[in-house]
């Protein structure tokens, strides 16, 4: 008998810092020399584990010592001493036990979902309605301000089947942005653009500049102007042919009934990191799929856990048909902390079909990269 | 010759515990035992300091750990370096260094002017265009789930010249909060009288709970349901004659804008700790009175540093007419940590007109109550 009643017992956290192979630039801020992310493990009393990874991005929803600090102080006494089985009324005390912290949130969930998958022997998507797919479409981003480093990046992927790229817009001059979508056009006409402001256009002339980009006619335009510019956002829409998507505008399900009503996008980047978990990450796919908007996999610079909670995330989520972006385990991160590597071939993810999430992280790692060893 | 454009060269930070003498209740949680804040003292280059606080609740803007790390780590590098004449371009770059933590911004911005007030001898609201008042009426709040000690707590401050009361509801049940709204009316017909939910109504039968409380015609009703409940608020505002008050749905200038689209209140608590410093404050007040709303000075769990930062900011800004809740210090705290009280008198807070914040925090009582120390 599989008993989800037993008690978790057991709660673990990691601060670590994991190296990156170069610089990434963004309409929001830069990345350098290493991502922070935090990891938790539960233990239930049977001795069963389950991992969650946060994955913040200090300038986009907050930082790695808010989150720890979110999980140690405030969200563990709401888990400790609970059931295995009652993730969701331990999630609805987590939502509301600490403001911000999505990312703490997602790793707390992912870790629940981990834990109860391993118990009952099923992976993490079969816990959330069953998979609509078995494979999800690959995209990688192009930030590096190195644009031969990225044309050399380009290489790479295509060699490995990868058809998608997202090209990270608006932290240079826009000189620099449609150089690059030319030689994107020339030189790779094959492959599925994206392209993605992160909130980097200054509102004043923002509509003249995607109209620019939407020229070379990407699958979308992601986010151009900051979280908060709905109406602008709205603007932009109604202004161009390609489909706009909203990313920093919409984090969970609540900012979603806002982007529906004021009609600010044709689709929305989802991310367990911005929702605060799987479900609620779903929630944002399926009002987008109610309202016949597209739903695209997105993350923040995360390890290959949270890639994972992803993975099983979209697989269960019919809604999301364009894609997803977990890439950073493979192609950023200098080691990923796996104990083996996240699932990709032919520029798919492969969902695992394992216990859980299907693959656990491994401790040796956890221990070299940990910041609070 | 005052010289502000000299270095800062000094940042320094205190994480606090402050026991308070009650536990309070509100719609979003309970505190009990001890506040948290952080202080920060910034040194210019001559010798001059300034000292700003932060003042979170978990629960509402964020946690005391990420406000540190958010001044000590994030923040810090757009601070120690540059002069203290650049305090709009340093609050420019720390308003998007790091997401949320808006207590960290408000206690930087404070820190600055104190310093910039110290250095030209000048206090802080001639440094925001001069004053508009010398006092402020102060309004305490009653939140304690022992009633009989908030009837005691009301002789007191009634003794004290105080004549406005804030009666914190929905954080048990209805009939609770009638009862106290008709002993306040038989007993203390003569006091201001105040409602506030913190969101603590459930949003299904909100209305009619509402429209009970807006029977004994308090002064204003505040933030009956969650923060993003937009349209509900509207409701609300339309159901009633008394006039309705956004607190948790406004945090800064951006949202204010949003409610005054969709007319989600009649007047707005404007917080430097929800705003993210004075000036974006006094944008919340300034738009609320651009469109005939009301402004309010609501407050967190503060100290008498955070207090003088919103007086002065008040003074400053004639647009919040509904006085202030700066209680805090004076009757929540067992020990405030100003070197002199907080200046209130009959009922009123008194404006300082000394340099800068006017009083210091004690350094002994700093040291007394860190936790970091």
């Amino acid at each position: 008998m599989t008993d989800l009643h037993q008690k978790i017992t057991g709660f673990d956290l990691w601060h670590l810092s994991l190296p990156v192979v170069s610089r990434r630039d963004h309409g929001i801020g830069t990345v350098e020399g290493a991502c922070e992310i935090v990891v938790l493990r539960l233990t239930a009393e049977g001795g069963a584990t389950g991992w969650g990874e946060a994955a913040p991005w200090s300038v986009f929803t907050g930082s790695p010592e808010a989150a720890l600090a979110a999980l140690d102080r405030y969200i563990r006494p709401h888990v400790v001493g609970h059931r295995v089985s009652d993730t969701a009324a331990i999630m609805a005390r987590a939502q509301t036990c600490v403001a911000h912290c999505t990312e703490a949130k997602a790793a707390l969930e992912t870790a629940l979902l981990d834990l109860a998958g391993r118990i009952a022997n099923l992976p993490v998507w079969a816990l959330l309605g069953g998979k609509a797919r078995n494979t999800i479409p690959l995209s990688v981003s192009l930030a590096n301000p190195d644009w031969d480093a990225d044309r050399a990046l380009i290489g790479r992927i295509t060699d490995d089947g990868v058809g998608i790229v997202k090209l990270k817009a608006g932290f240079a001059d826009h000189a620099f942005d449609i150089m690059r979508l030319e030689a994107l056009a020339r030189d790779f006409p094959d492959l599925d653009l994206r392209v993605d402001f992160n909130q980097g256009l200054d509102p004043f002339d923002a509509i003249r500049r995607v109209r620019d980009v939407a020229a070379f006619k990407p699958t979308f335009i992601e986010q151009p102007v900051r979280a908060h510019h709905h109406a602008l956002m709205a603007d932009i829409r109604a202004a161009i042919d390609v489909p706009l998507l909203a990313d920093e505008s919409v984090f969970g399900p609540e900012d979603m009934v806002r982007a529906l009503r004021e009609g600010i996008a044709d689709g929305v980047s989802v991310k367990i990191m911005k929702s605060g978990g799987l479900q609620r990450a779903r929630s944002v796919a399926q009002m987008a799929g109610a309202a016949g908007l597209s739903a695209y996999g997105g993350d923040m610079f995360e390890a290959g856990l949270a890639h994972l909670a992803g993975a099983h995330m979209i697989a269960a989520t019919p809604e999301i048909t364009l894609g997803c972006e977990f890439y950073q385990a493979k192609y950023y991160l200098a080691e990923d902390i796996l104990e083996s590597p996240f699932p990709c071939a032919g520029g798919h993810v492969q969902v695992p079909d394992g216990p859980g999430l299907g693959i656990r992280p491994d401790p040796a790692r956890l221990k070299h990269y940990a910041r609070n060893a």
